[in-house]
Formats: structure tokens, sequence, C-alpha cells
């Protein structure tokens, strides 16, 4: 019973995922709440502190007790790497935004490293350790899921900007003239390339009359995969903005990798293969022979593995 | 006579210049020569050597011998920073593509440090030391000429990417649906927001009979800047273009500056405040207010400043 553990914590807007998981990634033990996001921000890191000492109790089943590493945490928003603080955050966590969370987990566990940073750019340090970027030290990740999340590494350091809120990729325009998003741009990629794009464009077309069935993501990207001439309409647009996105990205990093993943992604292999012939045309040809579009490898568990993942990534 | 010099030589598709440099980027000793493009690389490379074995002629008259201290390059292209390789130039420099220079000047120069970059990335270099980005660790050059040219600096550190590529904020994107590039996408940035971009938008507002009067691009900023209605409408579009780009790359980097540079510019005060409003309205808060977009500040000679700077700024 020598394994060495870490506490992982993955903050989102709908459910919290905590776990004791090893240096190799692998989960010991596990649980899954629903986040209480509604009763604002303190009821939140309550349940936040509490599944940690949940956590906590639950080591000497699987190990020393002084084995335990740390607590890697990863949460939605825009978090101050060095403070741990939640520097912005959108209404899918009211209030988040300005909680101190690193410093209200080392109040609550003394002794006890902690380690906080935005929720994808865990996942990226995850698909670094276990799975798609492995030997990488430039790649881009692209977050397809409700809304489009992004993570960068550069020279293998994971892009911050002033205040954490760098690789907010989602609200990257690929259409200057496009429709207006919540974050005051126009034409952001996650308006084409997220489920909710999906269904704003699917809809878009259902009024127009040229769309005709359900128009949920699901839907869409299966109406797609079978061919369906309405839906593949749809996908022809969503392929389209996130193969212009992918490009801008490339000519941006000049990066070894851009990994898919996010809900969407789960459209699959034909979804990445109508992904890298649109950006092999949409790019510069010498910045295309040096990169690799593929999916993200490590799962549904990226979030919390990546959480924990950072006790051994900046040990 | 105990100032430190280094040569300093901006290597671009119609002039190479060369200089004499202190650390302060005062320039002592300078000289353009044309660029034999058409000649090809070993051509231009040869008027590189001849222009640097120049400027160490001139040396004595200004300090003593061995107060040089080594002679720093920037070019046009995609380079190789750890082998001073052009990774990729446009046809510009035909043939520029391979050229070794850190090896051949360094052949040529034994016992100097000799440091390539691309032209932009040395720019940024200079403002970093001499101009609008004193004191920043993460901001974003953008360098409004002929073509778009870019660099940024994240935690103090130029972004390169996999061979040097990074940067190339000219081909991003701004309508996936818009013209054809060179490079291959559609709509980059290149196609509005630079020289040849202001033309094309003119001559095409021109052919529709919306367009009076000369369509080079200095005219149409003039024509702008003295309220014609018809050059404004050609400058809203470039304007819309410019700031849906300068909000991409506020959300990808999370900055505390975009610094404009480059001929386009020269527009000035009434461009970057046209640019600053409509910035603000496609920015998330919370990134906006962590930023500023302030005019480059070095000069035109940024260039031949910057390739000297790196050799203090590598020290």
């Amino acid at each position: 019973m020598s394994v060495e553990l870490a506490v992982g914590v993955d903050i989102g807007g709908t459910k919290i995922h905590f776990a004791l998981v090893d240096d190799e990634g692998k989960l010991y033990h596990q649980e899954i709440v629903r986040t209480e996001s509604r009763k604002g921000a303190v009821v939140v890191l309550n349940q936040v502190l509490e599944g940690i000492e949940r956590m906590c109790l639950a080591v000497p089943a699987y190990t020393d007790r002084e084995k335990l590493r740390g607590i890697g945490i990863g949460s939605a928003g825009q978090i101050d790497f060095a403070t741990g603080r939640v520097a912005f955050a959108v209404d899918t966590l009211p209030g988040w935004t300005g909680t101190r969370i690193k410093e209200e987990v080392s109040a609550r566990f003394p002794g006890l490293r902690v380690i906080v940073d935005n929720d994808v750019n865990v996942q990226a340090i995850a698909e670094r350790r276990y799975g798609a970027a492995q030997g990488l030290n430039s790649f881009v990740c692209l977050s397809l899921g409700t809304g489009v999340g992004g993570a960068v590494v550069e020279n293998g350091q994971l892009i911050r900007g002033t205040f954490g809120g760098a690789a907010e990729l989602g609200h990257v325009s690929v259409d200057f003239n496009g429709p207006r998003c919540s974050c005051g741009n126009r034409g952001c990629l996650e308006l084409y390339a997220s489920g909710t794009g999906i269904v704003r464009l699917a809809d878009e077309r259902a009024a127009a009359g040229l769309y005709e069935g359900q128009t949920d993501s699901r839907s869409v990207i299966k109406g797609w995969l079978d061919g369906e001439s309405s839906a593949a309409a749809v996908m022809d647009v969503v392929i389209a903005a996130l193969s212009t996105a992918t490009s801008g990205l490339i000519h941006t990093f000049n990066p070894q990798a851009v990994i898919i993943g996010g809900g969407v992604s789960e459209a699959g292999e034909p979804l990445l293969t109508a992904l890298r012939s649109e950006t092999a045309l949409r790019t510069a040809p010498a910045m295309w022979k040096a990169v690799q579009i593929v999916p993200a490898a490590v799962g549904i568990q990226a979030g919390v593995i990546g959480a924990a993942a950072q006790i051994w990534h900046y040990a």
C-alpha cells in the first residue's frame, strides 16, 4: 500500500467530480455530486471542501496516509493560476467570480499542496501525460461541448496571459459579420462548433423550411453520419467554421497537434476526417505539414485526472 | 569610446537595413541597400555578409573594436530560432527558404555571437526594450504593412511554435466565407487590414460604382480622415475586420497590450480610436479591462534596432 495519490477535483456548472488518482492517471476512488450552482458560490465551495474531506477519509483504504501528495483542482472559468482565484466565470456558476479556491482549500487542509487551474488547462495536462499529447511541447486543445473551451501549450508551458484568461478559443470569431455572441463579439467559434451552436444552426434552417427532424446536436450529427442532406448542410457550416478556426490556431501557434475533445467530438472519425481535409485547404503548406489533428485520448474523466495530475506535473 | 555596439540587420523583400546600434537602441552608423531578391538567395545572403563586413569596418570610428558584442538579424519569413535557418519564406524573397543565415554569418565572422529571428519578432523585442511594451510580459504586436505580420510575447517569451512559424497573425481568418487568400484560407485578416487589403476593398467597391477616387491605401485613408463617405465605407470594413481579429487575439492571449504598427497604422489616432471602440464591443469585459490598444513607439527603424537588441535581450 505504498502508491502515491492525489485528490483531483473537477468543478463544472452541472457536476463536481472528485477522485483519488495516482501519477499514472489511474482512479482509485471517486464521487460525482450535482453542483448546487443556483445556491451561490459559498454553497458550491462548501461542496468542494466536503468532497475533498471524503476523499481524504478514503485514502487509508488505498495507501498510507502520508502518501497523499496534494489536491489538484480544475474549475470552469478563468483562473488566476498563481493565486488560485477565479478571475472570471460565466453564469453557469453564478457568483463564482472572485472565489479564492486555493486559499480556502489550503486553509481547510493545511500541509497539503493545492493547485488550481482552469478545467480545459488541466485536461491539456492530462492529454500531455497520458493521452494524445504525450511528448509534445506545442499543442492546442479544443473542447467542443455545450460551449467551446480551449487550452494551449507553447514551449512546454500552458499559456495564461495577464490574469489566466488566455485560450478562450470559443470566443475567437470566424465571421466578423456573424451573429452577436454573449461575449459581445460576432461570429464566435462557439456559435457554430458547439452543441448549442449546432442546435442554433439547425433551428435557423428548420425555421426556413430547410431542415427536418430533431434539432438537438446528437440528432443532427446522427443525421449527418446517416447521409441526410439537410443535416449535412448544417454540418458543412460547422466544419467550415471549425476548420477556419483550426487553421487560424495553426497559423497563430504553429503547433505539433490540435487535439479535439468534448461531446461534439464524439461524432468521431468522420468529423475528424472532414475537419482535416477542410483545414488542409485553409492552411499554409509549411504549417500544415508540421501539425496533426487528433482526437482527445483520455476520455470523459480527463477533467478529474488532469486536475490531480497537476500535483506531479508541477512537482 | 567605450560604448558597446551590435550590428543590426533587417532583411526584407525590398531592402536590407544595416546599422551599428547600442543597447539603448541608438543608431551610430547605418546603410540601406536594395534587396537583390530576384537574383536568388545566394546573392541576397552575400549582400547580407558584405553589409555586415562594412558595419564591422565602421566600428573603430565609434568604439573600441572589442566592444562589438555581436550580430543580430531579423529576416522576413519564418525563422527556426535555434538554428537560425529560414524555415519558410514567401515569394518576396524567392529561394530564401532553407537559407542557413546563422551558420553562414557565424562562419564568416568567427568569434561574434549571431542571433537570427523573424522580422516582426525582433520588432516586438524593440518595443519591449525601448517602446510601447516596456515592462510588459504579455503582449501582441500587429504590423499592418503591405501584408499583416504578428509577434506575441507570453509570460515574457516570444511564442515560436514547432519550427518558428507561430504568430502568422495575417493569416488568421475573420470570415470563413470570405475571399480566398494566397495561404489557402478564406477571409484572412491580411485581406482587409493591410495596404493591399485596403486597395482590394476599394477596387471592389469602385468596380461596383460605390467608390470614387484613387484606390491606393494612402488615398483611401486620407479620404476617410477627410470625411469622404465612400472612403469611410471601405474603412468601416477594415475596422470591423481588424477589431474582430484584435478581439480574437485578446480572447486567445489575455494580453496586457495589443501594439499596432506598420504603414497602415500611420493613419494614427483616428484609426486607433475607432479600433478601440469597435474592439470594446467585441470583447468579454474582464478581458477588455485588462488590455490596452496602443501604437508602436519605436518607429520605422524598429526592424534594425530590434535585430541588434537581440544581442542584449538574450544576454
